[in-house]
């Protein structure tokens, strides 16, 4: 394959999944060429490093997952269920990979920060913007929640940022337990950090 | 240093604080060694590999931790507020760490998992039973507040994994914004995942 735009492509493509799925670490530029099937001369036109190349499939990534946001805090419900469809989110997509790959991989994200955060400066303060950014969506979901007096009063910057937090901790429980059903029981209960009268499973 | 059961402790007292902070494939056994400050014969007279002495690593981290656990959950206080200090345990020692190394660490365990739960059945399995067992700690805990009326009738075993998965979540969301005021105010507000007229912060 030449050096052409669909070979770029295809090495953020690759690179998306064996870093979901194994790492950072445990992949090497060799690795990441073969499953795209590019020449590491092909690697390094587009990529100066394998830093470079993660950070774009840390963004493609991104770039997926915002879509998904979009879609859930437009879609035509009520501010609370939005919300509750925002924890369920990706549950589906990691029962899928479940089946495909043999076990959960979790959040990208936070995998990815948890290995990297303490030795990559420009990973962590990637991947924080992203955290920062899905707040913000879950702040003004739950702001408008509260002015159409759907969800009761709450610091819902506080909130938002529990919210998110939670999430990745049922993915990072999850996939040490590698147990799917843990994972939709553990995210049904976050709703529970925005209203005081939800079900208690 | 010989062959003495203190090079074997230094050994495993070193592996506990690299691991901790940068994670399981970024240390070496050469680096290990040099931390200990024995000789690569000794290590290999006490450790089949790396794997190995991280795993006693994680066995010493636990063993402390289940002290923490013990200590809480005999504390002379109501057992929501047992709860609570469950919640915010560890939040002194990350802004220890914070000052000695200019960072969050976040949970060993939780870091570990995410960084090599997918590759190392292993470790994937001695993780999981440390969770199940926090877990057990929680949900006795929950039960004993209900039977005392103290904590109005809940799923105990839910709610326990719920409460793990957001410590771990606080945790990972702290360590990647390297920020422990929002670690504090995430931890407080995990009480609300067992009652509901908990403050909102």
């Amino acid at each position: 394959m030449g050096r052409t735009s669909h070979a770029k492509e295809k090495l953020i493509e690759g690179t998306r999944e064996l870093l979901h799925l194994r790492g950072y670490r445990d992949v090497g530029v060799n690795e990441l060429c073969e499953r795209a099937g590019v020449k590491k001369g092909s690697f390094y036109y587009f990529f100066d490093s394998k830093k470079d190349l993660s950070l774009a499939a840390v963004n493609a990534l991104w770039e997926d997952y915002r879509n998904a946001l979009e879609a859930i805090f437009t879609a035509e419900k009520p501010h609370l269920a939005r919300l509750e469809d925002f924890l369920l989110a990706g549950y589906r997509d990691q029962c899928r990979m479940q089946t495909e790959y043999g076990r959960l991989p979790g959040c990208p994200f936070g995998n990815l920060a948890l290995e990297m955060g303490g030795q990559d400066e420009t990973l962590r303060l990637r991947l924080s913007k992203i955290f920062e950014t899905v707040e913000r969506y879950l702040e003004r979901e739950l702001r408008l929640g509260i002015e159409a007096g759907e969800i009761e009063p709450i610091d819902a910057g506080a909130v938002a940022r529990a919210l998110l937090a939670y999430q990745e901790g049922c993915f990072l429980s999850a996939r040490t337990r590698n147990d799917p059903d843990l994972l939709k029981s553990l995210l049904q209960q976050g709703i529970r950090l925005v209203v005081t009268d939800a079900p208690r499973s």
